[in-house]
């Protein structure tokens, strides 16, 4: 880190978020300028996604650092990431792989044997060099090297020992994550001044100034959307369209995806703008690492789509960017158990409970292409994280294309002065509450529909206004487990209240495959099983 | 497969579920004999969990082969599992990598450079064979090497062609996950069908029956809990007392841990029963699938334990392995903001909305040492996926060892017949409940307080029972988010009752690292803050 800081880096000390400044990433600890990240193999994901930026959006000169410890590159994320810088030939980017062979708990499998994570690096596609961590000549040579090579990424596979010169700490297995105590602490400290022979002040070279400013922020819909009430569309289809739509407006807008594209309408914007688009293939954790480092500098906007379902392999990457407050937008495309002829495993159930349980989230769960297009805006506009569930079931446009949406906002889609009942729904679901209704109707039964349109934060003034004005009766309709949810949101929000009554229908047990409208009904979320909740819930 | 299937395997056709078979798994697929899986990368670690329990528990001669896509090996879970099988040399395990060079949106990076992917599993220590997978003869060759190989896993790199031999299909890019028209099928089997040049009939050889019958079900706790009433202590150090403790009274009850041993207290287990330890190094995910795959046929009883914060990573493999009803149990060890002086990411804050997402998941969290081991017990002895949460804070023991636990069914821990409201928690959080409880009684206010034990099923009748006989008010206290939660569940579980009020008390915003007590109260769950809950909702 010497080497780094005071001989290697190009950077100004006293600008340190300047976007000119090389990059450092202290993967293996808890902390680092641009991300808090702890012991988990997260930063060199992150150091890829800003090394991409640097060479394909920013096309600037520069450089990005990542120390990362033997320990965490047991997690398969860091071998995502080594796949990917080699991929995209980020040379750019240097890893310098702490080779200390000791974990939280004891010795690791491959202790010193460093030219194991050298033929593992080269086998990935990397430049790699070996060297002793404290050989100060060695590091200045290796860094030097490793900035003239081109098209390749560069390991230093730096032996090192955890203490190094403490007497009786240098690669002892006790110490890991105790304190030690002060009087030998306070020994040590003067051993270690004792052996520094200069006091000559070292500063940094600047940087080039070639990364230009940018401005991402405040993106306006130049034109309503296109469609008209009642046309057919999915909403996933919908978020491919309006992605491409917000790429034109603003050329910091990125999208991210794992292998899905030709399902997720991201092909739609990677048609439009190829340039812009980041294939990740399977590695859904690395992809969000990826996203997060392009976001960081607010050098882009990023979006990332996969199966709603998929996120559940990246929950922790995704509560770790959140918790850096680092602006993100994912998209779940498709979700639930209209998913349909695809197997259980790909349904998304629990991306609600799975997010709404992330801090100061935002969740988007759009009911039609109209309400897709402004959550795809209002999400680009929006700080920290911030997820879209998208359908794949066609549905119908309900919406005008001058409706306007806002973040915490529900919208009433039905209502007369004779409603008993509040129905209150999302998605797919939405469409089925607006089935029953109108069949209801015919019965002399009025029901009142509210779309959600944001599940975080929860409108509650709409829910409770319209809950007391309907007898106090609500019925929410969700295509997701029981657990964490549209209608566990519900009952938290009218909690403190008495008199009103909350029935939940949700997805009862583990789904299977089969069509979108069987599924529905089979799985107690159908136009039929709201009606009969109404009755009985009437009968209360 | 057909190799696999008619010369290589060892198996009884007419018994699938035999011991003794050699096992087979399809990790590309959708689906394969005893997990279903999905496209995921989760196959190889689950044969990793099966080849560990061949080569050590079992000490028997069976075999697995697991096939492989390249696309999934984007995942980094397979390399977490690659390096798990060659740190235990695992020459029982067979992977045969299929590089077709397709995924699902094109042709992937590496396209048909086998010699790339065998490098990469040379790199992981793997001894390796690169073949042309429709090369009958040589694959047959292959695989007697592999047999002979000691203490290495065996990898075959195997280069082939989506749909060989069918005309103008054959590595084609866009028949992935298409149907194909009915003529164009009939016609493909017909042609393949007229390539078939024997009707000899192919029998597999039968097993060696070296496995032997086990019993895992019904462990009985031979004696009561060591614990009296007052004495301290953290349910995560009573967790590891009770494992080693179950380790005792059935010999295939074995506990993973990835590189937290000494905090999870995981060590008890491994100093009494060192040969059913598996150390997992920093790799959640291939610990959940590596559990699994003890797990299948019913050869041990896994426990798998890490702080509660890092299930997170492992979020998809744990839901398919619950998905498939396969029986673990997972410890997340410690929990919430008590987790005190650690890094924000480390305190679980979600594991609760995570698993009660989960159908038929069961969640224990026990408040003191007595309970904690009846979790631990009843795990062991339910079907399905178990989670039991645990904290770093000693707190005292309430229950006698007498006391009889069973899942879902609540406690009442204090109460008087003035209660005016209940307070519902569990684990650090109940403490401060009855801290409260002791000091509002001083003022003359009186409350019930009930201990939940099994989060999930959630005890409603108790619940609903307890807040009618106090005046419907209800206060949840819990070291987690909002979302999700017990507050969460306890509002659905009460949502259609009139005249019942719920107040939560969560942890409110992103935590900070700290002291327990500190913390407590700055997140608002604290008995002062449970004493102003109560005064509060008085006087509604």
């Amino acid at each position: 880190m010497s080497v780094l800081f005071f001989h290697t880096m190009k950077y100004k000390q006293s600008d340190p978020e300047n976007p000119n400044n090389d990059r450092f990433i202290l993967s293996k600890r808890l902390s680092f300028i641009d991300m808090a990240i702890g012991w988990f193999g997260q930063g060199l994901g992150a150091a890829c996604g800003m090394a991409y930026t640097g060479k394909y959006f920013d096309r600037a000169s520069y450089r990005i650092y990542c120390l990362l410890g033997d320990g965490e590159s047991s997690e398969g994320s860091v071998w995502e990431a080594l796949a990917f810088a080699a991929c995209y030939g980020l040379d750019n980017l240097v890893l310098i792989f702490d080779v200390n062979r000791l974990g939280h708990g004891g010795t690791l499998p491959v202790e010193h044997c460093i030219e194991v994570y050298q033929k593992r690096c080269e086998a990935f596609g990397w430049n790699t060099y070996v060297v002793d961590g404290r050989d100060v000549e060695a590091l200045c040579q290796v860094f030097w090297k490793a900035a003239h090579v081109k098209g390749k990424p560069t390991a230093v596979v730096a032996k090192t020992f955890k203490g190094r010169g403490m007497p009786n700490v240098e690669d002892a297995e006790s110490w890991y994550g105790k304190p030690m105590p002060k009087e030998r602490a306070d020994a040590i400290i003067k051993l270690i001044e004792s052996q520094i022979q200069t006091n000559r002040s070292l500063i940094p070279d600047p940087p080039l100034e070639d990364s230009r400013k940018i401005i991402i922020g405040d993106i306006k819909m130049a034109s309503t959307p296109v469609y008209k009430i009642g046309d057919m569309m999915s909403t996933r289809k919908a978020c491919g369209l309006a992605l491409a739509k917000l790429g034109r407006e603003n050329e910091r807008v990125i999208l991210l995806d794992g292998d899905t594209k030709n399902s997720s309408f991201s092909e739609i914007f990677k048609k439009e703008h190829p340039e812009r688009f980041i294939e990740c293939f399977i590695a859904e954790q690395n992809m969000v690492n990826v996203a997060l480092g392009c976001a960081i500098r607010n050098r882009t906007i990023p979006f990332a789509n996969t199966f709603a379902a998929f996120w559940t392999r990246a929950y922790d990457q995704i509560r770790k960017g959140a918790m850096c407050q680092i602006n993100l937008n994912l998209i779940g495309s498709p979700c639930g158990v209209v998913t349909g002829e695809d197997s259980p495993s790909q349904m998304a159930l629990e991306d609600l409970a799975m997010f709404r349980a992330i801090p100061n989230c935002t969740i988007f769960y759009p009911s039609d292409a109209v309400s897709t297009e402004h959550a795809v805006y209002l999400a680009a506009n929006t700080k920290g994280l911030c997820f879209i569930r998208a359908s794949r079931p066609e549905t119908a446009v309900i919406y005008r294309p001058e409706e306007i949406f806002s973040i915490g906002q529900a919208k009433v889609v039905h209502q007369s002065v004779n409603d008993r009942v509040v129905i209150i729904g999302a998605g797919v679901c939405l469409h089925e509450a607006l089935l029953a209704a109108a069949e209801l109707a015919k019965e002399d039964i009025h029901v009142r529909v509210i779309d959600l349109f944001t599940i975080k934060p929860l409108d509650s003034s709409t829910i409770l206004i319209n809950a007391k004005a309907t007898g106090g009766r609500i019925i929410t309709v969700e295509d997701h487990y029981p657990e964490g949810g549209i209608g566990e949101a519900v009952c938290a929000a009218v909690a403190m209240e008495n008199d009103i009554l909350v029935q939940q229908l949700t997805v009862s047990g583990m789904p299977r495959s089969g069509r979108t409208d069987e599924l529905l009904d089979m799985f107690g979320i159908s136009a039929r099983h709201i009606i009969m909740a109404v009755k009985c819930i009437l009968t209360y």
